[in-house]
């Protein structure tokens, strides 16, 4: 596992299988260089092949979560080829996320702006510091936020989504709670704990269950209702001859808990 | 109408149309067993033939509003082509919902979980108790809430949605009610009297605009925003040359009330 | 610039680009008449035509914002025919507005019904008056607001959307603001600074980086996320190859404000 040892990315990943991914670049708002965006990648591509990880936290060092893009990286190298790429290289990093079998969970302890805000939209679930404040800002500098607004504009409706892309304006976290950005709001001595709480709640899940439901939501999102409707029972008839699915069956009609063999901390 | 007689589904019809289909299967949570889902398709393919309907209220008797699938019934027969084809027909129940003619109302009265909770976000409207609680909590037991999910991923945030999805927590019916689950909440003793409102409003219009507007509704959504207006175009031109739109539009203009013929209480 | 004359549709400019379109058919609660969406489709075609202008601002004379279709005009010409023609023509007045290079905010002083419910769904952003209430009544003459379904639906939730169609019931601007059908509410005195705010923040930002966004933000959300985030790297590489972007992400590293060459007023 090198990347372990990558210092942009620090991984770490306890007896449950709760790996944590935290962006360690706090002097430059953890920006997403070519160099982070790569730790990312090749980050996700090793947990989407390891078994042993049952869920990510997506967290970050210093006072920001994220200031997207690293803008004097960026500015150095005006072609658009290279903008192309690079952007595109960032789209398979988000898209990776929401391709990986196991649930991330964005820890947002602070700014997320631009390709930062993205991650947080493009995460499945996020809980955020009560100080964290959010914004797709690219338009001020005269870029609009075109790709983070692809995911922003799948967790908020439409006009919120537009007014945060033209104006470029922060928004709380509670107003990002009430949008539908974030999931839970807590303050930031109780961040550790909410984001525990959601973390226990996936892992106490068999994970078979959270993977095949995983990959059918996103899948049936893109889907008219009907052919949603097949696929999403096509995908619960396998999930349900899965040995959890019969045992946890099982268990409720029995009033007994599930018997699951799980990879418990000692 | 035979299904009258089904003590598992029981059926009334006052004099304006408004049918009561109430789950009657208290002592097992309402659940979903194979005779409840077919009780269900029959009524409703009755109700879908027969004119003198103008709104269903999907009601539930005893404590529970539904708790899903039996799950007796289902452990009982471990084949993958015995669970595709129930959720197949449990989808075709949730889509004759969808498709019937006239607007379903869910009275909430208590816990909706998995396939019970899916009712609710498959009906066109839904009125709780502020004592209900709605949960997709299969995950719980092993068996993510696939198809449930194709209905709540329609009616509330995707962020909200996955997290009921894959922590399998209870919600309120307040919370159900500000991500978009439910449209009212009332006081367990108003409950009748708001759903009440609500379908007094619906009678009060003509069938015909009810109908068309109903299935363009859903229709539209799964196109492109062009296609979907020459679409609404072509169907709001066919509603207005309907003898209620003619009259209901002269009689606006004459300020008058509309002169429509309909089948009211003695 | 004839339209300017038209006294249905009243046209101002100031230094910065942003126009104000009034409609201006008090009597008539600004009702959608042929004459008028003439009108609006005219000013829009000449605004698409026109560097200069940066923003438009849809404001509307007298108490009402707009009641819809004029129902006198339409129920004189009772033909299949001629409201397929209306509605298509009202829809493409609709979506004219979605494809103007710069963004539309709707300032609603009153009531907003029917088409005029759906004229501000259609806008990119919406500022109400406290007082302002907002319904898609049409059902209650036998018409079901099919066209304004399209648009309403595309902007708050299903459940709440079809509440409004089936019940024809109004919806207070607080509520409005809620669901996300406007952006923001003021009182109706601090309506003009609160469109104003909204206004000069949008005036600020270089006009390519708008119009490449505005367009890319509704195509992409009609198309799978692997899809939209191809087309949104694309377009985001275009953008930053414009020299305001070049310009501005520079001055954001310089530590200096953009120098943009702006047409400032005097």
């Amino acid at each position: 596992m090198l990347t372990t040892e990558d210092p942009l990315l620090l991984r770490s990943q306890d007896a449950r299988g709760v790996v944590t991914l935290t962006l360690n670049r706090p002097q430059a708002f953890n920006a997403l260089s070519e160099a982070m965006l790569a730790a990312l990648r090749t980050e996700l591509a090793a947990i989407a092949r390891d078994d042993s990880v049952r869920v990510v936290v997506l967290a970050a060092a210093g006072r920001a979560f994220c200031a997207g893009h690293d803008l004097v990286e960026m500015r150095a190298q005006p072609s658009a080829e290279y903008y192309r790429a690079l952007f595109n290289e960032c789209g398979k990093v988000m898209m990776a996320i929401q391709k990986l079998p196991v649930p991330v969970v964005a820890k947002v302890q602070g700014v997320a702006t631009a390709a930062g805000c993205q991650l947080v939209a493009m995460c499945d679930l996020a809980v955020a510091a009560s100080s964290a404040r959010f914004a797709v800002s690219g338009v001020n500098l005269g870029l609009f936020c075109s790709t983070p607004a692809v995911a922003l504009s799948r967790n908020i409706g439409r006009k919120a989504a537009f007014e945060m892309l033209v104006t470029g304006e922060f928004i709380s976290a509670e107003q990002a709670l009430a949008k539908g950005l974030v999931n839970r709001v807590a303050t930031p001595e109780a961040l550790d704990e909410e984001v525990e709480r959601v973390v226990a709640s996936i892992v106490a899940k068999p994970r078979t269950a959270v993977a095949l439901g995983k990959e059918l939501f996103y899948r049936q999102l893109e889907s008219g209702i009907e052919a949603a409707y097949t696929d999403a029972a096509q995908t619960m008839a396998c999930n349900m001859m899965d040995e959890a699915a019969l045992e946890g069956v099982q268990a409720f009609i029995d009033k007994r808990p599930p018997a699951w063999a799980r990879k418990d901390p000692a």
